[in-house]
């Protein structure tokens, strides 16, 4: 079920938190379109497990990262070649901030061996529409539209029967 | 001068800070529309001294607060009288989240008497445009447009000679 809530001021510790099914990973919505009405900007915090890596991706919006704790790694592929290619490896530490540009495929990668990676995340244009990729020579045209993305799938209305 | 940069990880510590001739606060404009080409989305990082208080202000953007560092009471005016009139009072606290509605009159107060208050700011539609009050019971109508606002002063061009 959807954790709605309209409060002003809410307890980040006691926000619904979840990995939604995926390994070494953990999710709150901070600051959610459907969960907490915002149309024009939403906040995340992440936690990303040593080792473990986000899938590639990519969506036409705005996003900006702060790095809470931790260290790791931006994959960054192309938007010039018809699939990402072999991507640029940007390091992430603690207090840095970071940003994707509009529809690049990336990939966060807590390349650390030991310690959690904690991001905060800024994305426009909620709730986001992630394209998926197998792997970095995937054409952009084939990599596949996942939405609602996971921890939007409980708070988005089932569609209407069409009678 | 304005602090560009268009480099896709930077260290939040080594970036530019000021007070912006403020007493008892410091921003950091951790990705921003006019030093680093964000187009929907900016965030900042501020911290406000003990005691200390934001002017009371609104805009026409959405706005999300996270509290990385101490505590302080949110003042939230009324959009429904001709002024904001006597504002709720509402705490905040290290690891809450919240946000302020679109064109709500508001005053972020550290009302704590010894520690900062260091905050995370998020906001749509840059660069914001502040209407300043001098108080609670100035008209909404008569509160002032302050554009370019402080941070964003020294970023935004000047205007052409008209010849």
């Amino acid at each position: 079920s959807c954790p709605r809530d309209n409060s002003v001021v809410k307890d980040i510790n006691k926000m619904h938190q979840s990995n939604y099914g995926i390994g070494g990973f953990s999710h709150i919505t901070v600051a959610g379109a459907l969960a907490h009405g915002m149309k024009e900007v939403e906040v995340w915090l992440q936690t990303i497990s040593a080792g473990q890596r986000t899938p590639i991706h990519r969506h036409s919006c705005e996003e900006v990262f702060v790095v809470l704790k931790g260290r790791g790694t931006l994959l960054l592929g192309s938007t010039s070649l018809p699939y990402p290619g072999t991507p640029q490896e940007i390091p992430v530490f603690q207090n840095s901030t970071f940003t994707v540009p509009i529809n690049y495929p990336h990939q966060v990668w807590n390349s650390d061996e030991h310690e959690d990676l904690q991001v905060l995340v800024i994305i426009s244009r909620p709730p986001v529409k992630i394209f998926l990729y197998e792997d970095w020579s995937m054409p952009h045209t084939a990599a596949k539209l996942k939405f609602p993305f996971v921890w939007d799938e409980d708070c988005l209305d089932a569609p209407k029967d069409e009678l």
